[in-house]
């Protein structure tokens, strides 16, 4: 029976490029809801782990809770590590403490950390309680560190050889050590108060005979992170030297583990998913939250554009007479509030991510002003001849047309100004731009927009 | 005198975190005034190839051109692999053939081939012709590869050996043998036709004694990698399964490169800087080109809110009877417009940025309306209640602001279902959807919102 709700069974986990298919999500829904679960145990035998994590994620929450509860033991520490916070939440209630910790003695510091942060307080001090001794001691230090800092990231399971070691000692030493990491691609050479000195690739340790001391192939340390730099820092970093891996010391400059690229990786990812949605104003999470709580940060977000248009409608309100008086103002309004506000918005992103990729540097502020006002003034320029023009030949009204052509040059190289200003103010604020600058600016363009246009119609046409 | 305009120059390149300081920019664009040549050749000695790049990039036009000519024995080939392309350009003009063609020679096949694709048609054959036979073939095969396709990602120096090998004999031909790649860490092991069958991490091959077959050490791979599949999906597999390196098979699926998270690391940055970017309508090149370059790039995104605001004057101009008659709908009718936009940019971010990350797949699609629509009856119902109350307060007329309410319901449901299914269709039809999504909802949402708001009132009220 259940081959025929899913035919090409065996396949199924094999047909995609990476990901639980679409079919199998389907499948497994139907086969829980039969109780058919021999079936669903043939098709998750062997899925890998990220895969799991990605079947588990596209069960509807009822169907996800089940299939966690009966095939707890499929899911490997692994697959925990894998899932998406907010999920993972709940999904680790459904397991119980014992569970959890098996997974995160399983795994190296850094996932089995991120794995603990998502407990409630006491949950993780039971958890942490059910791990042996000395994998605690290691999380409870890392733990001291601040989040978002190198300290939670780094692998603390390195490889150090002192410098008058050969690199036959250092072969014989990674083959007969138990506890080294699974898979490492350099050696640290460290002096004797455990400072690093200079960095082997294992392609070098192989390249060379076994009487070389290490000290004669060792190579220089591009960049040495200290333990509680920013996370962000450090992708700069590894993208501005082409890292892939780099030594982590503490205070006192003593090795205490070191960072990978793959690690980098996934904060650069998480780091531009959450600029990317913070400048449209959703939620890191929004996508796979549930539909009260999207619809909560939702709101929340909307609230600011609430207060702009507010605004933006009192100012329009102070000059109902005029627009009584000249109908064309009610529809030519809106051209100078858009347009500035686009503009504007182009100036801003552009400027935040040039913050963010430190291509912009706060005193180079003037700079960058004069740039984005000198091309304010020939977008400006285009596009209040432009629509001026057609303003003018639409309304039959030549000075309605340089009223306007006046005003959106004005909001134009507002924007431009602003634009540029607002976000390296607000980072030397200490505030993040992305979250910040968009809607403060379009509120002023908003209010410029409409305030210039309409007054200088009352001024001048009235 | 130099030392007197910098007097810390010993420390100009050590006290940042990375890149060139702001004070080194401006000393060499002073000193450069000078003629101060020997006193910059001391400061940018020693500097790291990145540094170097990023001070090129950070000097104004003409300083920069002028530096270039002077100071071109400074300028590495890593430093040229490391320029933005829009300047990359210009400084490889000022690089004869014989420079570039050493650079080339110099790099991995890679870069030497991201550098090239940078010249003009009859340059580039220049430098083909200028290097040695065996480099010019391998490029010149690489060309063949689409642009953004592994086969122009992929690294083509590997290590191969077959499976009846042992440690030993492993680790010898690595040591014995020349023009092996610099750094590599997984050796492939492929059959006598060349079919990738595992792969070994060189800590594997360190950590068994010489005598055993590589056949019992390699591990399992867990993707192979097409030569002609997209850059941007390999960015996705390796996050998928936290890959750090893959082989490339042809066609006939013999191994012919390999991937390295380094590369992958670098395209998805790429790819995120792009598609924020585009949200926002901003070029890629917008920061460094010059100012009438980003003026043209500018104007041409503004040319859609043109469109989209003559549009949303259009609707209103048919209602101006109806705004003479009541003047407050001049000042409410724009809460509306702008409440439907961003609620619809919320959906339209969330949405391309699932289908970007494959959480959202095609034919989830209705699942996904389902979520949006019940969302946007929430988000909604809570606005047009708010909104609705607030204008009826604020010019006494009830019945204006229960057209206000049910007419701003109405829009957010539309920005709901609209923004949801907008992103997939246009996706479908092979166009990005972070270009063009955005701005036809935005249409919309301003169409419907002026109409519906304008339009009820007319038909109740007048």
């Amino acid at each position: 029976m259940a081959s025929e709700i899913f035919p090409e069974n065996k396949d199924a986990s094999t047909e995609l490029l990476f990901g639980a298919s679409s079919e199998l999500v389907e499948c497994i829904s139907q086969a829980l809801d039969h109780g058919d679960f021999a079936q669903i145990g043939q098709w998750i035998e062997g899925l890998h782990s990220a895969d799991m994590a990605d079947l588990i994620v596209r069960l509807a929450p009822e169907a996800r809770e089940k299939f966690v509860d009966i095939f707890k033991s499929y899911i490997t520490a692994e697959t925990l590590a894998e899932l998406d916070d907010s999920i993972r939440k709940d999904i680790l209630e459904i397991l119980g403490t014992k569970e959890i910790a098996a997974a995160v003695s399983e795994l190296e510091s850094d996932d089995a950390l991120d794995l603990i942060s998502d407990l409630e307080e006491d949950q993780q001090q039971e958890v942490l309680r059910a791990i042996p001794a000395d994998e605690r001691a290691i999380l409870e230090e890392v733990l001291t560190y601040p989040e978002d800092s190198v300290g939670r990231l780094m692998q603390r399971e390195i490889v150090c050889v002192p410098p008058f070691w050969t690199v036959g000692e250092t072969v014989s030493f990674v083959r007969d050590t138990h506890g080294l990491p699974e898979n490492f691609y350099t050696i640290y050479v460290v002096d004797s108060r455990h400072h690093p000195l200079g960095e082997i690739y294992l392609s070098a340790l192989l390249r060379h005979h076994e009487n070389t001391p290490v000290s004669e192939i060792m190579g220089k340390i591009q960049k040495v992170i200290s333990v509680d730099q920013d996370e962000g820092e450090v992708v700069d970093l590894f993208q501005h030297y082409n890292l892939v891996s780099a030594p982590v010391v503490d205070a006192s400059g003593h090795i205490v583990g070191m960072v990978m690229i793959d690690d980098v990786f996934d904060v650069a990812e998480e780091e531009t998913e959450k600029s990317f949605l913070n400048l449209a104003k959703v939620h890191e999470s929004d996508f796979r939250a549930p539909i009260s709580t999207t619809a909560y940060w939702r709101i929340r977000w909307l609230a600011i554009t609430l207060v702009n248009t507010l605004i933006a409608s009192f100012v329009i309100s102070c000059f109902q007479i005029s627009i009584q008086k000249i109908s064309a103002l009610s529809f030519l309004m809106t051209i100078n509030a858009a347009m500035g506000g686009n503009a504007g918005m182009q100036v801003v992103t552009i400027v935040i991510r040039a913050l963010g990729t430190h291509s912009l540097r706060e005193r180079e502020m003037w700079k960058a002003v004069r740039k984005e006002v000198s091309v304010g003034l020939l977008t400006g320029g285009f596009f209040s001849l432009l629509l001026g023009g057609i303003a003018a030949l639409w309304v039959h009204d030549m000075h309605l047309g340089i009223i306007l052509s006046l005003a959106l040059l004005a909001n134009i190289l507002w924007a431009a100004f602003a634009g540029t200003i607002l976000p390296i103010v607000i980072q030397r604020m200490g505030l993040d731009p992305a979250v910040s600058a968009g809607p403060i600016l379009t509120t002023t363009t908003d209010v410029l927009g409409y305030a210039l246009f309409l007054g200088l119609a009352t001024l001048f046409l009235l």
